[in-house]
Order: C-alpha cells, then sequence, then structure tokens
C-alpha cells in the first residue's frame, strides 16, 4: 500500500470540516484564514511509543490522548483550536492499526472542531507529531511572564490521577474499577478549553499541567520572577487517589503530570466573579515577591518544594 | 540535562526574528500576526534517521535538509515562508550533535529569514519533524487541480542530480569531485523561493518535486483530471548526471527526486513574458486531454511513462 493511498483512505476525508480551510490534504501546503483582528496560536508535541505510550494501547486511544494534549496547549493560551498537522511515524503501514488510530483521531477531532488540514507519513519507530493551530482576538496574549505579587493561584480541577494510573501500569495493586477511571484520565484527558473564556477576562498568566503541578507552576514563577506558598489543604488530589494510594497521593498531585487541567493565576477580586458565575476552581496558594516554590503544612510548617517534574531525558 | 535547559541552551534563541512573531518559544505556543489580506500555509515534513539521512551525516547538513525540504513546500504553493516549530526526537541528548544540528539549522533558517517559533524534545530514534508556515495575498491560491489543457509544462531547473548522490552513497563508481557536487545538491537543495512572483502571476497548478518528475506531475494530472505528454530532449537532466551516469541519467531525472525544483504548468502565451523577464525555466511538454503520461522519443515513437517514485512503504 502506497503513502499516497493509505493519505486517501485514512486521513483525507476524516475531520471536522470548517469554512476557514481554503485547502486540506493533498497538496504541498493547506491554506488557512485567520480572521482580521485574530491573532494565530501555534504548538507542537509529539508522543513516542515507550516513552508516552504502550505498544499494547490501542490506537484509538493514543489518537485521542495525542489530540486533547495538543488541544490543552491552545486552552493554555486562551485561544480556540481550529487546524492540526499529522506527522505520523511508523515501522509498517498496518491496516487494523491505521483504521483504529483514523476512528480516535475522527471522533476526538470532530469533539473540538478541528480540523485536520496536512500531514506526513513516514516509515520508521512509531511516533506521533500534532502540530495544532488557534486562534485568540488581538490583545488577549496571556504569557508565563504575567503573574503578580499577591495574585491567586489556581487549579482548574483534580489532580493525580493519571500519573497514579502510569505507576499502576508497572504493578497493579488496586481494583480494576478505580484503575479504570484512573486510566481514563490518563488515555483521555479533559483539555480545559471550557475555560478559555475566563482565562481572557481574568488570568495574568496560565500553563497546562503536564509534566507535574509543580514543575508546571515552576515555569511560571521562574518566568514572573515571583515566588508561591502553596497550602497542602488547598492542593486538589483527586479523591480517588486520595483514598486508594493514600501514601503516594501528594507526590502524584504536585509531580506526576499528565492531568492537562490549567494551573493559572489571578487577581483575588476574580475569584468573587468565579463564584458568581458557578465556575469551579481550586485557590491553591498565592504570588509572593520571595522567589521559589513553598507549601503551608497543616501544622503551620513552611517546607520547600521541589520543581521537579517529568523528564524527557 | 534536562529537557528545558537543552531547549534554552540550543534552541530558544537561535532563529531570525521577526516583528509578526508576537511571542516565540518558551511558552505553550507561540503566537503570531497574519496580516489582514493574507492567507495562512502550513505543512508539515519528517526526516527520518536510516529513510532520509544516513547516521553518519553531519547534524548540520541534516538541519539544513530539513528546512530547505519545508521551505521548498511554501514554494510550490507561491507563499512566503515565515516560521517553523520543531519536533525533535532523539535517543540521547548528544551535546555534540545538538550543537551541529542548532549551527545548521539558524543558518539556514536565516537564510530564508523564517523564524524558530516552538518545538518539543522526546526521547527515541533520531527525526526530525518541522512545521512550516507561509503566507500569500488572499486570491492566490495555486492547486494542484489548476492544469489546463493546452497549458505548458514546467521545470524550474535541472534534475538527477540529488538521485545520482543517493545510489553512489551505496556504490561509488563516479569521482569524487563529481560526487561532491551531487551531494551539495541533495543535502543542501535550493527550494526556489525565487519563482514565487512569478507562480503567483502565471501558474494554473504546481508541485515541487520531491518524488520524482514522473511521480509529482502525475499528482497534477490527477487532480486536474488531464494528461501530459513529454518531450525526451526537453527532460533537462543535470549535465553532471548526464556525462557521468548516461545510463542511468534519464532514470534519475525521472524517477529520482529530492531535487525540489519546482514543476507548474502556465498558459503558453507565459513564455514570452518568463523569456523577457530573462526567467530560466525548461518547458518539458504540454497538458493534453488525454489522460496519463506519456514521452515523446527522439525517433518520434511515444512511449507511456509509469508515475512511480519514491515509495515510503
Amino acid at each position: 500500500m502506497s503513502e499516497f493511498s493509505l493519505i486517501r483512505q485514512y486521513f483525507k476525508s476524516i475531520a471536522h470540516q470548517r469554512k476557514d480551510v481554503l485547502l486540506g490534504i493533498g497538496d504541498d501546503a493547506a491554506c488557512l484564514h485567520v480572521p482580521n483582528g485574530m491573532e494565530l496560536f501555534v504548538s507542537t508535541d509529539t508522543l513516542v511509543e515507550g516513552v508516552h505510550f504502550l505498544q499494547t494501547w490501542d490506537a484509538y486511544d493514543i489518537a485521542s490522548r495525542a489530540v486533547r494534549v495538543n488541544v490543552s496547549d491552545m486552552a493554555a493560551m486562551a485561544a480556540t483550536p481550529s487546524w492540526v498537522t499529522l506527522a505520523l511515524t511508523m515501522p509498517t503501514a498496518d491496516e487494523s492499526w491505521l483504521k483504529r488510530f483514523s476512528e480516535g483521531l475522527t471522533k476526538t477531532l470532530n469533539d473540538y472542531h478541528v480540523a485536520l488540514v496536512g500531514g506526513d507519513t513516514t516509515k520508521g519507530s512509531l511516533s506521533i507529531t500534532l502540530t495544532i493551530h488557534g486562534l485568540a482576538p488581538s490583545g488577549c496574549l496571556i504569557q508565563r511572564s504575567g503573574a503578580q505579587i499577591g495574585d491567586c493561584i489556581i487549579v482548574s480541577g483534580y489532580l493525580g490521577a493519571a500519573a497514579a494510573a502510569v505507576c499502576q501500569l508497572n504493578q497493579q495493586t488496586i481494583d480494576d474499577a478505580s484503575l479504570s477511571i484512573m486510566m481514563h484520565k490518563l488515555l483521555h484527558p479533559d483539555p480545559r478549553i471550557d475555560l478559555i473564556d475566563c482565562l481572557r477576562q481574568y488570568a495574568t498568566a496560565a500553563i497546562d499541567i503536564s509534566d507535574g503541578l509543580a514543575a508546571d507552576l515552576n515555569h511560571i514563577l521562574e518566568a514572573s520572577h515571583v515566588g508561591a506558598c502553596l497550602s497542602f489543604d488547598a492542593i486538589p488530589i483527586h479523591p480517588l487517589v486520595r483514598q486508594k494510594l493514600s501514601d503516594q497521593a501528594l507526590d502524584y498531585a504536585l509531580y506526576g503530570g499528565d492531568d492537562y487541567e490549567l494551573c493559572f493565576t489571578v487577581p483575588s477580586s476574580a475569584l468573587r466573579e468565579f463564584d458568581k458565575a458557578g465556575i469551579e476552581y481550586y485557590c491553591i496558594g498565592r504570588v509572593e515577591p520571595q522567589l521559589g516554590l513553598r507549601m503551608t503544612l497543616p501544622t503551620g510548617e513552611v517546607m520547600p518544594l521541589e520543581a521537579k517534574g517529568y523528564s524527557h531525558f
């Protein structure tokens, strides 16, 4: 089966149709329309077999995760996701794998109204690189460097379930039903595009939690030349992780990553607006002038937090 | 060495600065400005070790080729290249390799006024995926499907040298000086961005010759629902290939690929304008209503041409 018939069969017509795609898959490049008054956002993420997913995983889930991880980068910039290109490297053109992969890709791209507009298929060890594009109104740029002293540090949802699932892959110590819930968080994380408007209105800095809360929050702190103190009691550890894996629960939440919730900073006045609007949020601490990351324990003691997270090398 | 220090050291500040990059490397996504009246073009190409380059190649050359191959996709769409993202997968963070790679990347991106705006580094078999972006005025979209019956088929320069170099890598039969010239065409192809204005004004269809003239021209013919007859005498075989490897020269030119010249169709009236403007071109045949690809030999005999080219699987 040639590269071209592969592309035609599995990728050409699968994805969400958008009016701003003037030319999609099948030429030397896609042609896309960016409306006047909007800025373009671009991000790239690679998933490598054996590093970001296992060979045994259903290709449907791998595609789903690849899209969601990329959509999350757009959410963190408060950009509405619009288009992706796919660079797919495979050892062989395995049709049953491709069928499941394209099903997962189609479903997930459609869920987020994102169009597949181009790509490349090559022969080699299995890896998937998506480059995602998104749009946001001019003047809405939220950078990591914008956190202000006194800002509240917000986390958008529960942390630790995906990292717990990764550890359970090596040695399962919990019941199947609990593991299944945690695996769902790992395979199908929910990028928080529902918070885009809220970020545009209130956030001074934002990041998605891919490498772990401590490491990712630290990127904001370093870029903003500030520090932070978190409250132990306020860290939103996933209730199932807290219940089933209480010894490691805090570690998973602080250092585990893969949850793709957002961490962002807002002036404290924003919390009133969040409450009024019924937005779920967890205020985990405050931005402070003293550099570094600290946590107040229930005893009142303040301990320094390492900015460690997932290291790729 | 962590992923983040890697990125900081080798990629953060290397590349061409552009005013339309509102936010570059170092956040969840880059923020880019597309001027009103321009459309965005996007293309992705992956280079895999052992398939598109050899382990023994200088990383400087690998980076140069990766950029040039991607710029060529923009040239084929008559789009001015502007920004790239880099997804780099490596087995280990080899600093001497990274140094050479970033030097080649910097030099080549600067040559084409392209900014590196983001990327991802992951652990795995060596592969390089660039996603390139370009801009062209609205209404200048040149598709593969636009070739008209009677159009002249143009090739922008000599063909066959890069394919000859690939074959000589297996078994060298020619002198070192000749091989060195051919290798230069393989490692540092010259994407024809000099022809962008000319394409915008005259081209009805265009493609860059990456898989071989026959295969790539055939993409235009199939998309346009037309055929073509080429003239044997008019195929611009690289003079050195013709001289040193006369037996395979035509095969390299027709089926070899990797030259990254452009193949495009224009109304015959355009040739007068090319002559006036001093544009070098090779008119290799005409678009005809009869489907398929044919070639007239010096004897007057017409033979069918296979649309075969480089196959990735």
